[in-house]
């Protein structure tokens, strides 16, 4: 079954907003073994958002997921467009008009801006709002549109609801997840694993649809295929995972949870101390849910007075060669286990962009350190991009060299 | 002028990966005056890239940007879609071959994986890779289409290449910059605004477009409309900022960087304790460009202990009314300050789930302080969402704590 995903509001179309929709919706797709074919963005434009819906029903889709513009403002024109696109005209619903006037606490008749959230095409199933927009699933030709609100978790909240509902539920169940293997790497090239692939392939990849991409130092493939070919799908996993033994760190899991499984799995616990990256070492780490089990805390240094006093860095050191240098890293790692008493320690220091930049130390400069009882690794990285960019490398890289370590400690 | 935005990759139709290569091509392609109508994500599906290919010609644009799907890897499929697209045939490009040899280092013959990099549609100009994969432009009826890589970083870096190229800069000088105003609202639903836009414009709002989206308890308003607009525009956006003067934060400038110019501007410090959070709070400010002129660094006390033994949080307090609580937001946010001599702190403690919820502290309860020497303020949240909504709207909301503090303090 195929799926298509349209996410509606200026917000998007001009960069004011990240979309975080459209991944969330095709997660959820894929897991219930729904290939999304196609994804849409579109400006408050009720023409657009027409023309939009019919590129997506042209590829006969069973399902077409649409977010956003259903809102009380006068820009928000989902509605109307897919009764446009259906050929409908939008009908006062009762039963939205219920939830409406539930969701603003209203007892007479709702203002008209509101009274509008509850005009939908005829013979749509009306979906509970979680904020005060409802949404609705509506038929279209064999397969369905489902419209949700844009507001991330308005949306989240309404996902499950839509799902049940009979009209998609019934769809749903015609669904066979695909067979699929995943492997995430690090440390190697994304061309070398497609090299590889090719090798092992060679001319028995028929019906193996394989898909290979690098994100901030890290490599990502998914072979997927028909459910009858489950066993040479887990075959050419299988191989990959031998031949690049060293770099394979999950089968598709995040690096964060990786790291977190084994850290619980020990009962270990860790600590860190970041300078340029801020903080966002420690929020990667407590992304996981239930990082309590092992992380303690940790402490940012972002001036060379809190690197002294809290992390014990010393003056010479900082005199001598830089707070972007090896031994810092290493202080900073080993500050943050001795304050905390934590097994493990992260260290992280390095010049972040754009300003504050040299010859010596350019842009892009980290020095990273994993400490533990049985000693402390450190590592020079220079990183490519703009000031985001080396952060999430640092980050990244930050969490491979503890799960190395991890593995590696007696 | 209009643009379309492809990005083709079944990392993101399945969501493995978010797509952050739209949202910057749109916000730099806004910046040139040109509205983006339209984009899309494709599977690594030849076809499929062929169809969001004609689909976007179809609107009339004066650019076609496609990302990703230059890579060496068999389901990098970009070149041969866009030629089949425009009904052309893809040739070796001298140019296009000198640049991946130089870039991969090789002298000879390149091997078949990059020498596919090489391929072009005749006719192209060839973009510099950043890394080893080419960018083309290539004539598309009256505009252009422009593939460049999918890796963030690369695709950044060559992006300048790409809109200095004679054939898109001659386009884009003819695109005129719209008359355009924004506004960021905090703590006043979207709802309310819209309605007094509503009354405000009247009927005299011809020719003015507002689009209205709230996010993580944001609101951010636009209004763009013809150049010759622009008096309308500033007056429109002059009326909302008296009538919701309590509440607009920003001309569009995300709260941190609102935050890191009153700070730097007033020559005043800022130090954080976090433990929900675990760095978030930290991370958001550092994203700043030259935090490190007010921010001096924070601790993260995840656990109990940390809180006790670095941000000195009474254990009397933890054992009375637990850390989730009103007086432990505020012994985070004066440790903070204490343990770093800073001006103001901040301090965030709550229950981000999606474990750890009682009846009496349920998952989104989050209490902030923010400190400085005219005082305390506390608040106490109650977030909706999971896990990631409930940390962000944490960060959100105390960034727009200390900004009301830094106003209203003496």
């Amino acid at each position: 079954m195929k799926a298509a995903i349209i996410t509606a509001g200026s917000e998007l179309t001009d960069g004011r907003v990240l979309d975080t929709n459209t991944a969330f919706l095709a997660r959820r797709l894929d897991s219930l073994g729904v290939k999304v074919v196609l994804t849409l963005s579109v400006p408050d434009d009720r023409e657009l958002i027409v023309a939009a819906i019919n590129f997506a029903l042209g590829e006969k889709p069973g399902l077409v997921v649409i977010t956003g513009g259903l809102g009380p403002t006068e820009d928000d024109l989902t509605a109307p467009a897919v009764a446009a696109a259906l050929d409908l005209k939008l009908e006062l619903s009762g039963q939205a008009e219920e939830y409406v006037r539930a969701a603003v606490g209203a007892s007479g008749e709702l203002p008209p801006h509101q009274a509008k959230q509850a005009m939908m095409p005829p013979g749509s199933s009306v979906i509970r709002p979680a904020g005060t927009a409802p949404g609705f699933i509506v038929n279209a030709g064999g397969g369905r549109v489902v419209a949700l609100p844009g507001v991330p978790w308005e949306l989240r909240a309404m996902w499950e609801d839509a799902v049940s509902d009979p009209r998609v539920s019934r769809l749903l169940s015609a669904a066979r997840p695909p067979a699929r293997g995943r492997l995430s790497f690090y440390g190697v090239a994304e061309a070398e694993i497609g090299a590889a692939v090719g090798k092992i392939m060679g001319r028995n990849g028929a019906g193996l649809d394989v898909s290979i991409c690098s994100r901030r130092g890290e490599v990502m493939l998914e072979v997927t295929a028909d459910s009858k070919d489950e066993g040479r799908v887990q075959e050419l996993v299988k191989t990959l995972k031998q031949n690049f033994s060293d770099f394979v760190f999950s089968e598709g899991e995040e690096i964060e949870n990786v790291v977190a499984a084994r850290l619980t799995g020990m009962g270990a616990t860790l600590a860190v101390g970041e300078s340029c990256t801020g903080g966002m070492l420690g929020e990667a780490i407590t992304r996981v849910p239930g990082a309590s089990a092992f992380f303690l805390g940790g402490v940012t240094a972002y001036s060379n007075d809190v690197k002294r006093n809290l992390l014990k860095v010393r003056q010479e050191t900082l005199d001598n060669v830089g707070a972007v240098s090896e031994p810092v890293a290493q202080q900073l790692a080993l500050g943050a286990r001795s304050l905390t008493g934590s097994d493990y320690g992260a260290g992280i220091t390095g010049v972040a962009g754009p300003g504050g930049g040299t010859a010596e130390k350019p842009v892009g400069l980290v020095f990273i350190c994993v400490s533990s009882d049985a000693g402390d690794v450190v590592r020079r990285f220079d990183f490519p991009g703009g000031r985001g960019q080396v952060r999430q490398s640092a980050v990244t890289a930050a969490l491979h060299m503890l799960h190395w370590k991890i593995i590696a400690d007696p």
